[in-house]
């Protein structure tokens, strides 16, 4: 029997979630029906929304079930195929189980062009965390030439995007991240033109000011919570602000207090959004062109932190709440056999 | 020497403003120089908003200076004219003092047609709170028909205003207002589909779950603070929010604090968004026309509270903060001379 590892939702995490909320099985495959394919997964994304799914509180998207897989963004090969849409040596992108080798109806899997650009790509710039930014900044954000556009979370798989897009169109970006070296490389690698460390900074409100001498117009809030507050109050009128992740407050268990935005957004005539990127569904294909074309003009730089192996898929998720990765961060799983 | 009352800010508030903040003094009148008219009021404005600026912490409008005159809305009479374009007996509206007669250069003042309604009305449903509810609510809550709007403060002059419009645009319309008169003048006199007595309700997060069964697609908030939670708890998903007024926090001396709203606006992928009447400038013309034709139409009714006599504005404006007031409240003056 070939071993085929299937990673499940243990128990449900009460705060940060540990490594003893998964759960390791092994799961059998059954022959292909018609219209099945035999996928074996490549690259495995982990991300800071899944926090979300692990819980059983009503939010945006459906809970995990314990005892079920994690489900999340997959690059798969098709190494096996009863349909004819999909022949094998086909590489899909899907919501698919954290699983080794999966026989799956083939509905819903949308083929790569393996010439186009990496594959794990498109689990990140091309894929939900490129569009994420792209919609955030430029549909809630609506940056102008000249505008001052700050970013929290600016070394993260979203972060990234944001602030070199918001470059693109002309703005002032202001990164705000937790390691010096994340600052250097935003600036250094990405051409941001100011970065703050938020764990070594004493005072980030006073930061941000210095940072932001024409105040901010736009911010992206990847993070929430005191560094958000610290940008709140440099806010422009007309301010504009895209709420993309709350990260600070996905391990609460009751909803969040502190600072009222409320006033603020009164005095300042500013607005604050929230989305979620399939807010943004029927016009994917139009951004996702537009973001492979930055990338293939060498406008739109990307990088990956990847650990290796199926067994590193929980730490790897693990390691977002603690700041490890720089970029997006994913699971190499397999090569391609095709 | 003819009498001539001023009302000065005479102490900052600190907290609620007291009747000790304000004081009159008589202020002489010099001869008319070209341009110049003698102006006699009729008509004087109290707003929640004022509050704001007998502080001076900086704020969307310039603070009152302490000694001199408290500014705002006024109706009043030209009795006196050297000034070609207004005419003795014309009645005009504008930024003024509250003072009994005035000489004023005869700028930034707009005539009013006696005949098209009250003159009062210049201060209410087709001044600034009737402008201020209907792009609060029509530009950036956006009602359809078939939606839930929900309105705080909803017996006050922004309130009756916003409620109404909803209920032009089809929606179900539930107020929340401070007595149990107020909620039935709401529901029996201006057509809310339900009201909402937050003095006497002991869960208005309940009430406000019971009275909208199909949840919340707007919220015009003029009040902040739990009442707004309450709603906020009810939110659909893409719900608008207009933050039109902050009462709850006007008193505050330092940041508020309370419930986060980033992470619901983020779950509802909802927006939240600040104004101030101001910001729609541009369109005052064309707003006024619609409100006064739907005046004429009957389809808008419109309360005021009017307190009689100079000496009473301190007093109207502190009853303001105690929920006093049903509709639009204001000081008559002085009665017409021409």
């Amino acid at each position: 029997m070939m071993e085929n590892k299937t990673i499940l939702l243990g128990s449900r995490p009460h705060g940060t979630p540990t490594i003893e909320n998964f759960e390791f099985t092994q799961t059998d495959l059954s022959p292909l029906q018609e219209e099945e394919v035999l996928l074996k997964a490549l690259y495995v994304s982990v991300d800071p929304y899944m926090r979300g799914r692990m819980s059983d509180a009503k939010s945006y998207v459906a809970p995990y079930e314990v005892g079920k897989p994690i489900m999340g963004g997959v690059v798969a090969e098709v190494i096996d195929s009863k349909n004819e849409k999909l022949q094998k040596g086909t590489v899909v992108v899907g919501n698919l189980p954290w699983q080794q080798y999966i026989v799956h109806h083939g509905k819903g899997l949308n083929s790569i062009d393996p010439n186009m650009s990496p594959l794990s790509y498109h689990l990140g710039i091309l894929g939900m965390p490129g569009l994420t930014a792209y919609f955030g900044l430029l549909h809630i954000g609506q940056p102008k030439e000249g505008e001052t556009v700050v970013v929290s979370g600016a070394a993260g798989a979203v972060g990234t995007v944001v602030g070199q897009i918001a470059k693109l169109k002309g703005c002032r970006v202001v990164g705000i991240a937790g390691s010096d070296d994340k600052i250097n490389f935003l600036k250094n690698d990405l051409g941001f033109d100011e970065g703050i460390n938020y764990k070594t900074t004493s005072n980030i409100k006073e930061a941000v000011a210095a940072a932001c001498p024409d105040g901010v117009d736009v911010y992206f809030d990847n993070v929430g919570g005191e560094i958000s507050d610290a940008v709140i109050f440099s806010l422009n009128k007309f301010a504009r602000i895209a709420i993309c992740g709350q990260i600070s407050f996905y391990n609460n268990t009751s909803p969040a207090t502190g600072l009222r935005v409320e006033p603020i957004l009164l005095k300042k005539s500013a607005m604050m959004k929230g989305f979620i990127v399939s807010d943004y569904a029927e016009e994917f294909g139009k951004a996702a062109r537009e973001l492979a074309s930055w990338v293939k003009e060498g406008k739109l730089q990307y990088q990956e932190t990847v650990k290796e192996g199926f067994d590193q898929i929980p730490e790897a998720f693990l390691g977002l709440f603690s700041g490890e990765n720089t970029g997006k961060q994913l699971v190499k799983v397999a090569e391609r056999e095709y």
